[in-house]
């Protein structure tokens, strides 16, 4: 459970944290959001995600800016108040609460802010280590991906089909057959000719600050990967596969519908990729993740 | 402003109603909605609310059911307590606050119930006498239009874009080109060759409830209507159009996108359609609604 929380200023216990049910979120989704890793005490890549989040308010129309000194002074204060070393920090923003219901955007904007931090291990996890299953489901989300909304029902559908079958997560199919993103990752593949693949940005997908870090850092390695569509059929046969998010990094995927992707373990690529961002973030990988190399 | 709320069983001052940031409604969107009419003190069509309401929660996966009963007797209080003889009753229904924040759904499950009141004229409305402008814009929205949920953006933002026109609302463009639906309503045209036509019912529309009581009241009429998909071509230059919804009934749409829908005032076949709809519910159309007799 959440033990803090930051709304609309104040600091808090998260139990004690209480908003109207007419808020914008609760009756409209009317509302983006962020989740910034946190690792070694310090926000990973946080001003991407603020970069982020004005992007969605803008795309949204809101008309209020967020402070971004305060904004980096509540994640600060959220790590250090909850002595966070690894976990994440959520951030919400609201079109607000006016005592009403009525659909379209009011000319006075009186945004509600949201904010708490949870210790999770980010590296030294099952996951990162194992890797993960996933299903594959439609992608039945509206057509504004790029958008990082709390509109997130059929994520969290997918997310629950998940569970329900016994996997992790899930990857999102198009219409036309290929693979959009994760349900709260983007997804990635190692082509059986060894080409990193990842889909390119559009309003099809979120574009991800893990992605964003990972093509930055493995370009400054030498390597290169493509941005291009791939699909569910094309994943099946893959290499190697793996996700990458704020929360996961870069999460190894094993399995898809239940096929095993390669060997069904980790792959080569997959584990350098591991390696190269997590010290990209400040983290020793012989010491935070000494499996990198036990393994191969 | 709304000015009582019943929450969680409690009914309360609407500005005191207070419910957790972690409730998943405001995470994710998790949870559906209903907004039943009141018309001389008496909610319209609850039971076939209700019924859709229960449809919405099932196709998402619900474990708990609401007591029919209960919810039943809440409406009949918010009518008395705020002494509405017109008006509409919202109630909406979250997969609830568990402290955190985690997609998948919750094994055991503790909803949030939220219901408010609140009087607005109905009939004798500018709306109803001299019909709206609508806009048109691309349906962005998710692919599960059939189920009622609180992930409204593209709606608000649909209608946002609409005032900003300075009109009163919007329809809904597939990518193929024929409209699916209002952003709070459903659609229909008198076509050039005296056609009542709406959208067939899938997944890409809303069931309307105010669709179907209309539909079996124009039929009980000796009037036919088909059920068929119509393109924004179609709609330009139709001899009527008008929207259906609970709490605007049946709305005379009298010019799309700035054009003119037929002589540009309400037509006979809408008004036609205006009476027998406001008999169905219980009013006097030569009481209610002078003015649909006035004109022609």
């Amino acid at each position: 459970l959440v033990k803090q929380a930051w709304l609309n200023g104040v600091f808090l216990a998260a139990d004690e944290a209480k908003l109207s049910p007419f808020d914008r979120a609760f009756l409209f989704a009317d509302s983006v959001y962020e989740v910034t890793a946190v690792y070694d005490g310090r926000p990973v890549d946080l001003d991407l995600h603020l970069d982020r989040l004005a992007r969605s308010l803008r795309e949204l129309g809101f008309t209020s800016v967020p402070d971004r000194a305060q904004l980096m002074q509540v994640h600060d204060r959220l790590i250090e108040d909850n002595a966070l070393k690894e976990g994440y920090v959520y951030l919400q923003v609201t079109r607000g609460a006016y005592g009403g219901r009525d659909f379209p955007a009011p000319s006075v904007e009186r945004p509600t802010y949201f904010a708490f931090a949870e210790a999770r291990a980010l590296i030294d996890t099952p996951t990162a280590r194992n890797g993960i299953g996933v299903i594959t489901v439609d992608d039945i989300r509206w057509a504004r991906r790029d958008i990082k909304t709390t509109g997130l029902l059929a994520q969290a559908l997918a997310k629950t089909e998940a569970k329900r079958r016994g996997e992790d997560d899930a990857w999102l199919v198009g219409s036309d057959g290929f693979i959009t993103e994760g349900a709260s990752a983007n997804a990635w593949i190692v082509t059986a000719d060894d080409k990193i693949v990842t889909r390119d940005l559009s309003t099809i997908i979120l574009a991800g600050v893990t992605r964003a870090r990972l093509a930055t850092s493995l370009a400054a390695a030498g390597l290169s990967f493509v941005e291009r569509p791939f699909s569910r059929e094309e994943a099946l046969v893959a290499r190697e596969a793996f996700a990458t998010s704020a929360t996961t990094l870069v999460a190894p995927v094993v399995r898809i519908d239940g096929v095993r992707v390669g060997s069904g373990l980790p792959g080569p690529v997959t584990r350098r990729l591991q390696g190269i961002y997590y010290t990209a973030i400040g983290a020793d990988p012989g010491k935070a993740a000494p499996w990198l190399t036990e393994e191969s």
